[in-house]
């Protein structure tokens, strides 16, 4: 199934990323030493995004490998990033609930999370994505989620 | 229902954190300067565990919440802490998959996961977590999950 | 966790399956010829409900065990009994995702799913089954899902 | 992400169904006296499979839209008929967990199962798929799940 092409993205990746940075320090607050941040937005297209996590050691658990929750954050960010670039840049919309499967090991290094809005409705959008890494292109995870969006009202009075 | 009781630990909550100390530094070495580390196992019991996380302002979202990674952390070490002492101290397990539903917001301070081992077979271990938070102990997420042990032989390889 | 003790029901059993009989004719449609209905509700307590499928020949899968979608029907109709019994005997609350574990194989025979409430929200309730089943009473399955409740002022219009 | 092209099928759609009609009775039994199969295998490719679910008035939930049940039937089938036809016709693979969720209503009629192939292991084969339906070809529901396959030598003993 193809993304939703009749979606039109309000935000483009970098305007995204730009809200994150201000509404959400935490995400890559370690990375203010380094030179590139953990999670970027690298693009926003009609239905869905491209997100990435540029995964160093501190991204690893026992094994060496990519930690889950590292790819829990990047399927989340995922997410957020489909709501805010979609339905409007509203820090408040919240994951209600999301399932994730982890599929192969993956080494310290990028991994992109290909992310399709499966449904976007008044209050709730679901989201799947395929995070993949290394030479080959394999998945390595993969996961399904759900985001509600704060009705307008509320959001305005929140702002 | 309760927790299989004919379940026996062979780690108990102590065994578990200087293990994890170890195989798993990335776990809590943000909090090398602090007094209290992140997460901890409080308590291990025929069939389950109890674990916490004393969540700071560095686990929060945008508004002000503990964010959705940080709880799927709790309930993934929770998952984790139930086979290294049910199963046997092997860190090389992994979480096959892991669904997660968020259901109240909760700010900083100590949330418990209360695990129990839904099933524990060879090659697979099933789990639940309660999350729960406040003063009123209110549920503010539940996961289940899957962890993959490995075989025994290549357990040994491996350590 | 106990359940919200909190919560009063609305409906009890009995009440709960009269409304279904009439709202939701093929869920025990087969049953017309014989005995007894295929799935039952058992209990309603405040925060929950015990319903109960009784497998027949029909209900299993190759290797002469209860079918997931059996298992998934009794988790499903768990949830809607929750919120039938709780929230108001509305026929049109839908679920909006549910997970299900399969941990042990059963054979035909009564199967209990003892459910949970997690959170009953304006328009989303959350709850958990679990599904136990033989003389030993194990867990065959465990299920995590969620109903989206219409609004009131729609739910009067449709019915 | 395309399904994996390097997997190749070892049956056929036609002989997948062959093959359930005779290990999986129940599957489709009430249709013995009706036309069409409710259940059928459209096409089998490289990486993944298409099941269809024929749904009539029995396969309503109140509301008159396709219950759930139906739909995980249709999940879980599209993942046997993955196992079936890529990891060979070893009636014993089992559903170990499936995640679904629901996006829109859809009346009765044909509904496709899109399924991909994301990782097939030795012991676990995890699959997805987008259900399809109506004229404009949306999706009213998706899943994510996993298979255990038996080993090759219970798999020769059980047969």
């Amino acid at each position: 199934m193809p993304p939703h092409a009749n979606l039109k993205p309000q935000l483009n990746a970098a305007e995204v990323d730009v809200f994150l940075a201000e509404a959400f320090p935490q995400l890559n607050h370690h990375d203010a030493q380094h030179d590139a941040a953990a999670y970027q937005t690298i693009e926003v297209f009609p239905g869905g995004c491209t997100v990435r996590l540029n995964a160093t050691e501190r991204h690893l658990r026992p094994g060496g490998t990519v930690s889950g929750a590292a790819l829990f954050m990047l399927a989340d960010i995922g997410g957020y990033v489909c709501v805010l670039s979609h339905a409007g840049p509203d820090a408040l919309s919240v994951t209600t609930n999301l399932s994730i499967n982890f599929m192969r090991k993956t080494e310290a290094g990028p991994i992109d999370g290909h992310c399709r809005i499966l449904k976007l409705g008044k209050s709730l959008m679901v989201f799947d994505v395929d995070m993949v890494a290394g030479p080959g292109g394999e998945t390595v995870a993969h996961a399904v989620g759900t985001y509600s969006i704060p009705p307008r009202r509320a959001r305005n009075a929140v702002k």
